[in-house]
């Protein structure tokens, strides 16, 4: 099993290249992809496509579109398609399908898989990266399989099946899950997308029968515990509004397990609840799903780890002679991932002001809506509050802002530093 | 010149008593001052009243009074002398009448002060304390006397004189200084608010005629721009709602100078300005004044810390072997205090979020104006947006909502540490 606390070694040179590449193929990735919606006339500006490609590869979600059901079969699979090719990864599928092991590909694998710090299941990279995409791949056709036996149509389960898989939330229907109008079909929806925000190591050890680390594992914990609390409290919050309380808990933990996996399905319009539901709503967003999933967000581990290291500074204040150590799952977090680590949320908070502040130059949108859409965007969520609520759409944008949110939905599902280091001048300079 | 980049020596033994001499001192300080409010039955309510007391201490000037021309003139002395005394701090007062040096009281004093890392001017701390003191009640002097200029009868001319000056905000009119209508005072009272958000050694370098020092001063250089460039770009972007562009500069200087200081007098609704004017505002706000001074916000000097050591951390990405030193003002910044800094924002940003989700609960207020109410408290600001706006006030909270943001606004005030280490249980334990 990968840690999250694994020594740091100086990979860093390597790093770097593995950075550029992981940035580089995304950015031809999503250049590419947009090319169908313009060919078919679908979307017909580029950059508007460029958006819609950007947002399904990133698994996003946000849409640029007013009517999806408009579209051809084709370009509605396309969507799905890049939700489900984007939420694993590009260059885990190269490395998968690779006969050997490559290291400059071993450290993009590094830079396209998410959380803190990541590592490898197996000792060879590439089956690594196969037992991956296998358990990917299961997991994608056991969902499909669940949906069709809730009558829904075989199209639509293949297309809501990559769409979760990838905890993207494209969906081939305007009103998104809630066009089924089934109870069965929403809980499947659900309990699939709080699955994708699971590191897939889990998946790993269910397979090896180490079903103890499973229970033991920290984040894991985390991750259930915030789900299950917010969809209480957000059920009671929202009971008034519903017939029963088991409605409320319907739509709460629908919407609970689409914004806390990033993938942003919704079955109900929730910038129609109480203040308190959007907030814890924007929150579980913003942390997101585990460090090892296809979910976006700040990634639970990093949350724990904020919150240890914290906590243990605070106690060094009051105890300045005690040593303290923090352990996450029995092993020392070293200081250098706490460095990097607080690092990682200091840039990831300034991007979301500054893009908030960069879309609203041309005066579209509100405060709510401008700062909920940087927010979705560098979680790759995809819905936000105000303009861009769940029954609304990016398309009031304008083109530097679409520009500007791509830029950002990519930052967001690299991590930020591939983006930066491919913007930093210095990667270009000869030495 | 206290150096924002000392190297940390081993007081944090002192530092904790020091931090809960401080915390008591504001608790006490605040729930005595409420007492005023309460016996006169202008705020008959104590926890209202203790709202007021912490908003005026803490320099937020965060009002639940809905009309305060009726109150008598004594209270709305009180409100602003609040205003005053908490600007610069009590335990600071306490230093300077103190006959001879006090270690306690040092530690008690570093803790009041504002910033990443704090000093003395010169070797004697008393006399520090006296010469900061002495500034204060020069510049305020000043000021009132250059509104008495302008024709502001004297009783409102101390009052906003001692409001000013401790960047509280508290006005004795309910338009708050629009009420004067008066391009004269409101550019006094726009360039006194900038001038509080300054750090206090830089007067003490124009008393002993240093000015190549000030010139050379970063936290100084970073502040002057940032309003300046603010106040253009407000300016250009609510041009259409005034006469001219002049008169555009006029209500944008004084806003931006109003929230980048931390004070929070307004001269018009800036709630119904366009979307960018608004998120410009609430970034000026979050960031606040200088290191040193009267000013509430995360602080220049602590921007700056984040924005290099960021910096600095994504160089060492792309050139691994390179070695980075982070400067500022000609001096190596520790990578303690970059630590330090990194914990308080991301400690900064939890408390926001937590008390976001806090006052929601009770249903009162939306997403944008519980946020900003937030924001505005840990800040020491005042307005913010929505039901919170620069012409509302909080009066529409419950008292559960209240106490929660009275000890927001104490966090703020006391840079988070104190609040938190007395409430920690460990501080209480025997050892």
């Amino acid at each position: 099993m990968p840690s999250l606390f694994l020594k740091p070694k100086d990979t860093a040179i390597y790093e770097k290249e593995g950075f550029v590449i992981v940035a580089f193929a995304w950015v031809i990735m999503s250049a590419v992809g947009a090319v169908p919606f313009v060919i078919s006339k679908t979307i017909p500006h580029y950059i508007d496509a460029l958006f819609e490609s950007v947002s399904g590869f990133t698994t996003t979600g946000a849409s640029i579109l007013n009517d999806i059901e408009v579209l051809p079969k084709s370009i509605l699979f396309w969507r799905s398609f890049t939700n489900w090719i984007g939420g694993m990864g590009v260059l885990v599928f190269a490395l998968a399908i690779m006969p050997e092991f490559n290291s400059g590909l071993m450290h993009a694998f590094r830079a396209e898989t998410t959380g803190p710090t990541s590592g490898k299941l197996v000792s060879k990279m590439t089956f690594t990266a196969r037992i991956l995409y296998g358990i990917y791949i299961a997991l994608t056709l056991i969902e499909m399989v669940m949906l069709l036996i809730g009558k829904m149509p075989l199209f639509d389960s293949i297309c809501h099946a990559m769409a979760t898989a990838g905890t993207g939330g494209f969906s081939i229907k305007n009103a998104s899950i809630a066009a089924y109008n089934s109870t069965y079909i929403e809980m499947v929806v659900a309990v699939f997308m709080f699955l994708f925000g699971v590191n897939f190591n889990m998946f790993y050890l269910i397979l090896i029968g180490q079903f103890g680390r499973i229970m033991k594992n920290e984040e894991l914990r985390v991750y259930f515990i915030t789900v299950v609390v917010s969809t209480i409290v957000i059920a009671w919050n929202i009971v008034g509004l519903y017939d029963n309380f088991g409605q409320a808990i319907r739509y709460s933990f629908f919407q609970v397990a689409s914004l806390g996996s990033s993938t942003g399905f919704a079955t109900t319009d929730f910038d129609t609840w109480p203040t308190l539901s959007k907030v814890i709503l924007l929150c579980v967003m913003s942390v997101g799903g585990c460090a090892g999933s296809t979910g976006g967000g700040l990634k639970v581990s990093r949350l724990i780890i904020l919150v240890k290291s914290s906590y243990a500074d605070g106690r060094k204040m009051v105890r300045p002679r005690s040593v303290i150590t923090i352990k996450s799952d029995g092993q020392t977090l070293q200081p250098q991932v706490v460095r990097n680590v607080r690092n990682f949320f200091v840039i990831a908070v300034g991007i979301v002001f500054a893009t908030t502040l960069l879309i609203s130059i041309e005066g579209n949108g509100d405060v709510i809506s401008n700062f909920t859409a940087s927010l979705s965007a560098i979680n790759n969520t995809g819905p936000g509050l105000g303009a861009v609520g769940p029954t609304l759409n990016y398309s009031g944008y304008s083109y530097f802002a679409k520009m500007l949110l791509s830029f950002v939905m990519l930052a967001g599902r690299l991590e930020i530093f591939p983006m930066l280091v491919l913007l930093s001048p210095t990667t270009w300079k000869r030495r």
